[in-house]
């Protein structure tokens, strides 16, 4: 059965999409942690992140590092965060997060609430 | 002034490395939230992540996978988890920490007290 990413990028669930080329594939957090907080893909679905080949982990780093600094333009945060944990959803994800303090990337803190016309205002703001 | 990293990777500040080549440098992290807990770098000395040009960031990215999959073989974790914060240290740099579930990856937990002897079998054991 196809991942809940893989169905998002071939829009059977809705996203606030950022970005998208022929290998990979961006969109906001649904239940973000701060105002930004992106979710980086490859289009292939593979599990682990060290199991994809050095073509498509080196590229989906490099698509990571141009949203990364529109997220930073954005948001005007010290850095950006890259965190990959991966244990729950079986498709390979990079986290980008917004960060002033290295206590805001906790993953177990209630998550921000946003209208739709906010995840709108910001997957248009950091678009490629 | 050398950030403590550069001064690690030259030597005047002891570490249990991993691995070393010509651009990149890993070694254990002092203060392991869990056994294995490796900290890699580029030896440039970058503050962002996200700054490093693109060849030096995919390499990262390549040689931090190599050491991953070190990990993964030596502990038998789930997965190994790549985390980039980066507010303390102002030289960029990638933790990996193997990972059984996602309460593993948490830096306010208590760090493991390891003897020099537990480092330096855990550096040799997944040393490149």
């Amino acid at each position: 059965m196809a991942s809940i990413f893989t169905r998002i990028i071939q829009g059977e669930i809705p996203c606030y999409k950022v970005a998208e080329d022929d290998k990979y594939f961006a969109f906001l957090d649904i239940n973000p942690v701060a105002k930004g907080h992106t979710l980086v893909i490859p289009k292939v679905e593979i599990d682990n992140l060290f199991d994809l080949n050095d073509d498509t982990l080196a590229g989906l780093t490099l698509f990571a590092k141009q949203i990364a600094r529109k997220i930073q333009d954005y948001t005007q945060c010290k850095k950006v965060a890259m965190v990959v944990l991966g244990l729950e959803v079986p498709h390979a994800h990079i986290h980008l997060i917004p960060m002033n303090n290295e206590a805001d990337v906790d993953f177990k803190r209630e998550k921000l609430k946003l209208s739709e016309e906010e995840f709108k205002a910001i997957a248009q703001a950091i678009s490629l």
